[in-house]
């Protein structure tokens, strides 16, 4: 029996779940994998305040050094959140040789390049199986039984509160902002939203993502963001008359002359694995050249969820001979600014003559060809509704097709892509 | 770099999709891992007659020996199926101190406890992620990110022909007979398709993962196991009218007391994540009770598929220090003979009264009692349909209800068990 020591940076929901899943599960854990987990020392901002759970005060330290110079500390498990102290402190560890494990995506995502440099460099693993999709071994499965595919797609439900307000708004027909007020109350969203909705959450994990998969280094500052704020129930239902259901997507493309990193508001055919996620789950699909299609579904938080994946890696960092490490291609594609898709629009128009041939002829013009076309009667404010659905097209002609439009005579209410 | 070398058994579809992939992705592999795959030799029955690969004459042998007793090979892959030779090929080869590689869920079901004793005996590497689920990486994620977890439900779509037959009898209102005909028309089942309609497959695959799950050796004979040849359209559309989708699963529960492991025929609810998993496509839905519910769903077939699972597990195989090897509990459970689960019971009877408080006074006296009760109209047989659904009740008393009903005045037609 090998005894691992550790030291957690932090004691709160996640720390403190790690902390009761050792306590509670790490004899059978040991029997099982010959790796006994012992933790050391838990750094807390105050001894008297942390997380609630009975741990021995000979545990709790207020110095990080009693964690990062100890030499008789093996990995350190970072649970601070957000990009600093907690992206120093980690490379502190990896530079005492120590293997960190992390659920960290900011400090992960903004600090890849360092990080995966300095455990090159002292031998340390780096482990952040928790830090994109929760309990979903979605970071081993590219990394380990997957690595011999070319993999083309990575498409992922991977931030629970947007999953939660979209399923809930096409359930109920129920406006965005409706929503997330309760979401807010039910403590499923943060009373500051913003990380969520408007997607920099799921960016992170993107470039997280990404940059294992790909090869290629996926820079969050690269990836193409849009949130859900935009988003309203007359979207979700024209879409579902249309067969589709709408999800915040995290999409990343290997074209072969690009890769694709975006995260935006997609509208999926009913039938797509990923359409009938929902709630607060998060899944991820995979297309790769020999495994072909793949969905991981699962918790994608929670303290216990989480904690599963912590262990995990803890076990994996104790036991294995070469630490996993992504290789990055010798000559890097560029990450694209530019991409194919379909498109839903959604516009306000004009009752009258000529407005339809002059939408269609902009969209002509920019060699953007309609698929399907829907018009509902104009309302009491004289105006239609028109839903259009193009073929593929380049996104930077779509937006120049859009701004080119009369805003007097025709608004666009939105402008949804569509995956298949 | 380090070279690994490897002997195939066998070069046929499977043995042909590996040497494929290592072919083609080999030196990519190679870059990501550090570890390059150099096939010496592959077992084949005629030199001249093997899967059409362009394959160097060198490298095929016709004797066994050469791969077995060649010190140089360091992994066997073994593609035969089939219980024997495989089993004891796979024996030798692990005796020699050489990890073995394989996609057969039949010879590693009986020969469990052999091939794990020799592995742990010399320390060579047992590794089977292609046995169950394909592609789908089921064995390395509950062996290894999901060690830290009491898994308390394994339920999986595990075989692609009866989800296909399955799924189509569904679609088209069709029967049995005529989809299983369709199906072997186009390849999808086999000419004797015994193994797979039958459960048998399912079964052996539910072995494996039980006794790596549960940690308790789960022996295909103490699987419970019904086909689906009894199932018909009128069950299936019955079924949905009360809003089930039926699937063949492998089941496998640990309940404290006992391990379930059983292959039939469910009832599932449509909103369950395994319900809408059609045609050929596999997926496991676990419960752990730290990461709670989970579901890993790809391709459960194919050769490409296939080679990506067994090069995945060639790649840890060459760089684990430890070799994953599931540890029994020291008081195994017993796997139950007995196990409580709801029914869907389709019955004719005669239409005169009294049937009616017959059967509902035979599954009283079992303490068996009804959630939801359906009679459709006697046809010109004068016969009334009967659906019944039970609360949860134990087999055997359902059994025994059954038994115990005279059938000149109700025919039970079929039983299905209906999970949650």
């Amino acid at each position: 029996m090998k005894e691992i020591v550790l030291g957690l940076l932090g004691l709160g929901n996640i720390g403190g779940g790690v902390w009761d899943l050792i306590r509670e599960f790490g004899d059978e854990t040991a029997k099982r994998t010959g790796v006994k987990l012992r933790v050391k020392k838990a750094l807390v901002l105050d001894k008297k305040i942390h997380g609630g759970k009975e741990v021995p005060d000979e545990v709790l330290t207020t110095d990080k050094n009693d964690i990062l110079e100890d030499p008789e500390i093996q990995i350190v498990c970072e649970f601070l959140g957000g990009e600093q102290p907690a992206a120093s402190m980690m490379l502190r560890a990896l530079e005492n040789g120590k293997s960190v494990v992390t659920a960290n995506k900011m400090a992960l995502s903004l600090h890849f390049d360092e990080l995966r440099a300095m455990s090159q460099k002292t031998g340390a693993g780096l482990y952040y199986e928790a830090s994109v999709g929760g309990a979903i071994p979605i970071i081993n499965a590219i990394q380990s039984p997957l690595i011999a595919n070319h993999l083309e797609q990575i498409m992922g439900i991977v931030n629970g509160t947007t999953n939660y307000i979209l399923t809930r708004m096409a359930a109920e027909g129920a406006e965005y902002e409706t929503v997330l007020k309760d979401a807010q109350r039910l403590g499923l969203a943060e009373p500051d939203p913003t990380a969520d909705v408007e997607g920099y959450d799921a960016a992170y994990k993107l470039s997280i993502l990404g940059s294992i998969g790909f090869h290629t280094r996926v820079r969050v500052e690269n990836v193409y963001r849009e949130g859900i704020t935009k988003v309203n129930s007359e979207d979700i239902a024209f879409g579902r008359e249309m067969g589709y259901v709408l999800k915040l997507l995290a999409i990343g493309k290997d074209n072969g002359e690009s890769i694709e990193a975006r995260v935006h508001p997609v509208f999926l055919p009913a039938d797509h694995p990923l359409a009938r996620v929902d709630g607060s789950l998060n899944a991820i699909y995979l297309y790769g050249h020999s495994f072909k299609d793949m969905m991981l579904e699962g918790r994608g938080a929670g303290d216990a969820p989480t904690a599963s994946a912590i262990v995990g890696d803890i076990i994996q960092a104790a036991q294995n001979a070469v630490h996993p490490m992504p290789v990055m291609r010798e000559n890097p594609l560029p990450v694209a600014d530019d991409w194919y898709s379909k498109y839903f629009i959604r516009m306000k128009a004009k009752d009258e003559p000529g407005v339809l041939a002059e939408v269609a002829g902009l969209l002509a013009k920019e060699k953007i060809s309609v698929s399907a076309m829907m018009q509902k009667d104009a309302g009491p404010d004289g105006k239609a509704t028109l839903i259009f659905i193009t073929h593929s097209a380049p996104e930077k002609a779509m937006q120049r097709a859009m701004n080119s439009l009369n805003p007097e005579i025709t608004k666009v209410e939105n402008v949804i892509r569509v995956e298949e």
